[in-house]
């Protein structure tokens, strides 16, 4: 299939400087402050958000360099497929992360529950709210098992 | 910033062969049925991922070649910041849904409330558990006061 070319729309900052600093997904983070700064030519895009409570961020992992298919999280005690983990080592290194938003100010987006390393690169901002399909019965898979969050 | 390139790992096969068959929105999408065929090569990082009742999907949009900053969405009277909707025509065209897992056969994944065009490029697939930072009064701007579900 063809490549596919994507230009950053930002950049985040958040206390994280190294992997081993950074909280292990959005709900470890305890509330940590970040500050997404949007390059100014896209700020007029940010109309609207601020009436909402919780944003996704969808960022791409520039840190990481391999991309196993079989990777062992934190809290599991054996290998899992990639794609059943949220891990950064990832085919297309893309992230995703629901952050809770604090204010807008201009083309600046102050956050919290940020789990990204400091300097990473923004791809995409949209607005959150659950799933319409997902009902209370969810199943998830080992992370049940294990009796933790997503992670790694 | 530095240009990102990425790889498709895979088709989207629902069907919605134009925009204008295409629900708008998974909660929209009222069971439809599709079929992800990830690539061979990355057959394996699918491991696990079936006891997962829901599936993040990562796509592109491929057949959006507009991005505006301001979109008007089917439910909205009036303009909003692209990035308070969920509009593929958007900077970097990344599309996110959750979709219902059935099963996994090998390298296909079958799903249901799909929502993207037939062929749409799949860019990753991640396991789905409700955000941890989200509690019950989550707030949705301007969807809120449409009324409506996130669309368009």
């Amino acid at each position: 299939m063809e490549n596919i070319t994507l230009t950053p729309i930002g950049l985040i900052h958040t206390p994280f400087a190294t992997t081993g600093d950074a909280p292990r997904g959005p709900s470890s983070a305890d509330g940590a402050r970040g500050r997404i700064v949007v390059d100014e030519k896209y700020a007029a895009g940010l109309r609207d958000l601020e009436g909402f409570s919780h944003v996704i961020v969808v960022f791409y992992f520039d840190r990481s360099t391999t991309a196993p298919l079989l990777v062992t999280p934190p809290n599991s005690p054996v290998e899992r497929g990639v794609f059943a983990t949220h891990s950064p080592n990832r085919p297309n290194h893309l992230g995703l992360s629901v952050v809770r938003l604090e204010k807008i100010e201009g083309n600046v987006v102050q956050v919290r529950d940020v789990d990204m390393l400091d300097g990473t690169p923004l791809l995409d901002l949209k607005p959150y709210s659950a799933p319409g399909n997902v009902g209370e019965g969810i199943r998830q898979g080992w992370i049940d098992e294990v009796g933790g969050k997503v992670t790694g």
